[in-house]
C-alpha cells in the first residue's frame, strides 16, 4: 500500500512537507497550588520534540508549544514555552488556526487548584488536607471543535489499561482525525524512555508501530499523519 | 572572628573536612496520585548538589539523597535516588545515624495522596474534584529528634514571606542545630536559579550570605556549618 511504501522509504526528500504548517504540543503542564507546590503529569517531552524535529527535517513549518521540560529546541522549530494548561490552551488555539496539522502530544493536567495561594501555604497540624480542584480546558477537543480554520487534529491517549478501547472512544468523542494510543504501563516505552511503541487510529483504520527509538517512531508518525491529511484534503476537494 | 576568617580563606586545604561524614538531601519529592499524575514542589536540586560538591571537595565523606532532578552526581559523592517523601524519609534516617552532619536541603512534599490509584484515573464529567491528602513524615524533625546516633542537624526553610521569623520558629520547634532561611519569592534566587542568597540561623546567632553563585554559597555554608558543629562537639566534650 501507499502508506507502507512511504514508511519504508528513507527520508531523503527533506522538502516533501514544504509549505505544510504543523503545531505540536509537548511535555507536561504544571498547575500551581501555591508558589512552591504544584500538580503535574509525567512527561519528558521527548515524543513531542521528536515529532517536531521529524516534521521540520521533512521541510514543514513547525510551531512547538512546550510545557516545562529539559530539552533543546530541534533545528528549524519555532518554540513557545508555557507552564500551565490554561497558558497552553491559549497558545495552542492561537497557533492552531494558522496550522494545517495540529498534534496534541502534551500531557496536559486535567485539573488545577480551584484557588492558587499567592504565599506558601503553611502545613498546620492537620494530618489530612482536602484539595479542591477544577477542570482545565480540554485543548485537543477545543482545537478539533473549531468551526473556522480547523486544522487536521491528532491527539495522544496515554493509558495504562484498555488502551485501544479508550483511544478509539476519544477519537470519536473529541472529533479527532487521528489518535495515537500509547500504553504507558510498559516500562520500556512512553514517559522518560527514549523508545516508544504506539498504535495510530483513525476512522476506518489503524496501524501499530513496534517499539523503536522516538526519533524513528516520530518520522513514521509524521509520514502517516501527513498522508492521512493529504487523503482527507483530496477527498474534501473532490466533494466540492 | 574565627568564622569570618574561615569564610575568607580560599579552599586550598582540600582535606580540612577529612573524616567528617555528611548526609545531604536535595531536590523535590514526587507524590503519585496515579501512574501519570503527581504532586510536587519546585526544586532543581542545584543548592543541595552544590553543598554535596563543596563538602566532598573539602575532603568530607558525603552521601547525597536526591529526589528526581536533572543533575550529574558531584565528584566523590555517594548518591541515592528516591522519588517520594516516604522513600526519602527511609533513606535519610538510614544514612543519618551514620553521619556527623545532616543537611536537609530537599523540598519534601508535605502531603501525599491518601490513596494512590494503580491505573490512570479517568477524568469523568465532573467540573470539580476533591483530592484527599495525608501528611508525609517530617524528615528533618525525625533526624533532629533521634535519641541515639543523632547527627548535627541543619534544615532549610524556603519561604515567601516572614522568612526569618518562620525559619527561627522552625529552628526551635524542630530542635535543629542550624537552619538556612531562603526567601524563594526573590526571582533571582532559589529554585531554578544558579544563584542564591540565604541567612543561616542558630541559637544565639545568624549570618546573612548575599546573592552569589550556589557553588560559592555552598562553600561558605559548609564552612560555617562545620565550624558550628566543631564548636558544639568541643563544648559537649568539655561538659563531660
Amino acid at each position: 500500500t501507499l502508506i507502507e511504501q512511504s514508511i519504508e522509504r528513507p527520508a531523503t526528500a527533506t522538502s516533501r512537507l514544504t509549505g505544510l504548517r504543523f503545531t505540536i504540543t509537548a511535555g507536561p503542564t504544571r498547575e500551581a497550588l501555591d508558589p512552591v507546590r504544584y500538580l503535574s503529569n509525567h512527561s519528558s517531552g521527548k515524543m513531542g520534540f521528536a515529532l517536531a524535529a521529524a516534521a521540520a527535517a521533512m521541510g514543514a513549518d513547525v510551531t512547538l508549544i512546550s510545557g516545562p521540560v529539559q530539552l533543546a529546541t530541534p533545528a528549524g522549530v519555532k518554540r513557545t514555552d508555557v507552564i500551565s494548561a490554561q497558558q497552553m490552551h491559549e497558545a495552542a488555539l492561537k497557533a492552531a488556526v494558522n496550522s494545517d496539522i495540529f498534534i496534541g502530544c502534551a500531557a496536559v493536567a486535567d485539573y488545577r487548584a480551584a484557588e492558587v495561594a499567592t504565599s506558601k501555604l503553611k502545613k498546620g497540624s492537620s494530618e489530612q488536607l482536602q484539595l479542591n480542584l477544577i477542570k482545565n480546558p480540554d485543548i485537543i477537543a477545543a482545537v478539533a471543535g473549531l468551526t473556522k480554520q480547523r486544522p487536521f487534529t491528532v491527539g495522544f491517549a496515554a493509558e495504562t489499561n484498555d488502551v485501544l478501547s479508550y483511544a478509539r472512544k476519544k477519537l470519536t468523542s473529541k472529533k479527532l482525525d487521528m489518535i495515537c494510543a500509547n500504553d504507558v504501563s510498559q516500562p520500556d516505552a512512553g514517559f522518560n524512555s527514549d523508545q516508544n511503541a504506539v498504535t495510530l487510529l483513525w476512522q476506518g483504520g489503524e496501524q501499530t508501530l513496534a517499539l523503536q527509538s522516538k526519533a524513528a517512531l516520530a518520522e513514521s508518525l509524521i509520514t502517516l499523519i501527513s498522508k492521512q491529511f493529504s487523503n482527507k484534503s483530496t477527498t474534501s476537494e473532490a466533494n466540492k
